[in-house]
């Protein structure tokens, strides 16, 4: 087990206490005062969730819940599991307790009304108390996420079985935008307006479709793991690049100047959806950095399902509440490269084995993709799939020398073409292609939402 | 395991849907149409209980979940344990998917704004918008209840660490409390009137009071337990008399004419309070009443500490939300009872063994009380306490036969109790003793609170 580290944790606790006391106590508040609050409580995330998972983990072991690290020589070791668990538990627990923060009296217009400018206002303004009821349900969903997550884990549910877990873990939330009257209108790409119109009521398919965003985002993590520290270094960049993606939207005042990224457009609704977003993005945050220090290579916890639902969920609330899941889905390129390159096996039409994390030497620790095979020869359609996806060197084939009948395949995961194409790697080196694949899947999905999407719609941004 | 009562089951879900539909398709809807809704899904809340339990049983014993039954001749058999959770998931299930009724349109006054009178008007008004976050805020205490309650199941939490359990799991209830403005003012007993005033603001205390009640309401129920159907059947019996009595509340027509039992005085906030009350308490008394069917004696799962802590929060949801936590008290009494007679132990006066339970004879089948017994000689204060209790036949004591020293007691729960009073009983025989007695606690309850209130209480009650 890891050390705590107590110097770090010791100093972010006053750094944090100052940054949550700051807008009740500075004379001139900052520009986002609840903001402020927030990235207190992302740091009190971190320090809590470092210091918490040591003592506990053991106890998850001694509840059977624990697995074993199959690429390390000692493969018989076995390490606490579903320790996501903390980190949902500490994520929860805070959202709560900043509840009272979102309406602050301390916190309202007539403090700093003198130095308000249009744009800022907002963020001054009470949290509008409408909002409330979204708040709480998005943190209904996400408890329904977590314990259904913790349950996967104790009860080892099959992922056939597990695929639904979202779309039930979403109907909080759903029930509640139904209640509220939620916009089930999206605006049309410019090309297709002719035929559609400029805005385009989906009813009831809207519903189908926020499920959906909720189901891809949580199983769509789950299925890109198996290596040390992959499931939160994914959910940790993703919740970055959201954060990062809010930012723009914030107007800034520097010097007295406002300054903005210009993408709220002087718009008061998306300045707010963007604060609400940051508001669930950065403790998140925090809780995730802090198990990746316990759970990086060589881990000493695993996070288990419960760390893929609930932050998969955290992510569909805030595309779904913050109207901006097309962005979010942007984030998700390599999950769903990966979803697509697993969609032979994970529909039947190649084998699946049980694992399909990469095999290891276990004298050199250099990892080579594991593969699948075939008991009987592949169909037509399989045949042709996989020869295509050789071509790409998106798998390795091994054919039969006299018929050319597939034999074997290399399972088809990025994981294992990552190392189809570096060749045999160590487990660490392959957790670091794998985060710079997704910061690259970032880099795009911005080049995409700020410069190709301004081919296809126009400023209209509900 | 218990065969599921299909017949029962297939003749409840076609009452079920037309209590749901009702209100919607009937041309005179009932007095209170979201009632009609909520009792349609109390009896789906029994199906589905009813049903899913033992499917789902065997995969609880599989990881681990599963407990000895002591009383029984073959005392190896391991029986599913944490069965609660079943319940509790489909409650929690059953709220979020009510949310929408308590909002439906065809619900809404303009349906029936021909038939209404003063009184039944408020059942037909749309669902006050602001108390959709109550709504939330109770459910999230709910979730909170039940994941604590689980890992208290899966963990083996110590009872000592688990005393604050209830008071994390009310915080969301109390936090959401804080931030709508609550009231913390009570009305004051007119005897005390001339010091105190006719209200008193509690303020902060008013908090502590809250987390005090959860607290107990919580606890209580966990801690007079350990012969089979107990904890539910407790748990049953008070949200019968909590149901009953928020009937009392409600106006009724009959034959045209309107009836109440007069306890709203015309107020139409106390109307809204109770229907919001039975809202929760019928979807639990489905519940409660589908694991009672497979926990009774002779068991075949058991209910786990998760029953305990989301019916114990749910009692404290409806009585906070509610404004009558005082009547809810009243119906623990025998909770209450059980608590300060077991305080001496609790509380480390008298040792305390890990079980309580009565002892069973193998052959016979009959319990007689189980002792706790002196390593050094009870303290004074110790001595003066049982020896009291004894006098009042609530314990019995060996001592020492020269010194007159106590050697044993009978632990002090009211399980022994009883048993001190009938002589040896079969186990299902205790539990229908049981049952009687809290049947008792819930008559005194409405005699103290609807007979002697009034000499300490005038109508205001707010």
């Amino acid at each position: 087990m890891r050390r705590v580290p107590y110097l770090l944790v010791a100093g972010l606790v006053p750094l944090a206490a100052w940054l949550v006391a700051r807008p009740f106590i500075d004379a001139s508040p900052p520009t986002f005062p609840v903001l402020s609050v927030s990235l207190g409580f992302a740091l009190v995330a971190f320090a809590a969730t470092v210091a918490l998972i040591p003592g506990l983990a053991p106890a998850f072991a001694r509840a059977g819940l624990k697995g074993r690290d199959l690429l390390k020589p000692d493969s018989t070791l076995e390490i606490p599991e579903s320790i996501g668990l903390i980190s949902a538990s500490v994520y929860i627990l805070l959202l709560i307790v900043f509840i009272p923060f979102l309406f602050a009296d301390a916190l309202r217009p007539s403090k700093i009304a003198e130095e308000k400018t249009p744009l800022t206002e907002v963020a001054s303004r009470p949290f509008p108390h409408q909002q409330l009821s979204a708040y709480l349900s998005a943190l209904l969903s996400l408890y329904t996420a977590t314990l259904l997550g913790f349950l996967d884990d104790v009860f080892d549910i099959r992922w056939r079985h597990k695929l639904p877990i979202p779309i039930v873990a979403s109907v909080p939330m759903l029930i509640v935008y139904f209640a509220d009257g939620g916009i089930t209108s999206v605006v049309v790409p410019t090309p297709l307006r002719p035929y559609l119109g400029q805005i385009v009521d989906l009813g009831a398919l809207y519903y189908v479709y926020m499920a959906m965003v909720s189901t891809f985002c949580t199983n769509s993590i789950n299925i890109l793991a198996g290596i040390n520290g992959l499931e939160v270094s994914q959910a940790l960049i993703i919740a970055l690049s959201i954060a990062a993606n809010d930012l723009l939207y914030l107007p800034w005042r520097f010097t007295g100047a406002e300054w903005s990224a210009g993408m709220a457009y002087g718009s008061v609704a998306l300045v707010e959806r963007h604060l609400l977003s940051l508001y669930f993005m950065l403790p998140l945050i925090g809780v995730c950095a802090g198990l990746l220090y316990h759970n990086r290579h060589p881990a000493s916890v695993f996070p288990g399902d419960t760390l893929c639902y609930f932050t998969g969920m955290a992510f569909a609330v805030v595309g779904i509440l913050g109207h901006f899941s097309k962005t979010l889905l942007l984030f998700f390129i390599p999950q769903a490269f990966n979803f697509i390159l697993s969609a032979p096996q994970l529909f039947g039409l190649v084998p699946c084995p049980r694992h399909r994390v990469p095999r290891v030497d276990r004298k050199t620790l250099l990892l080579s993709p594991s593969v699948a095979q075939f008991e009987r020869p592949p169909s037509t359609l399989a045949t042709l799939v996989l020869r295509i996806f050789a071509a790409l060197r998106l798998t390795r084939l091994t054919t039969h020398p006299h018929t050319g009948v597939i034999m074997e395949a290399t399972n088809l995961t990025v994981l294992n073409m990552l190392l189809l194409w570096t060749g045999p790697i160590r487990e660490a080196t392959l957790v670091w292609a794998c985060v710079a694949l997704q910061f690259a899947g970032s880099v795009v999905a911005f080049t995409v939402r700020y410069g190709l999407a301004g081919l296809v719609y126009d400023g209209d941004r509900r």
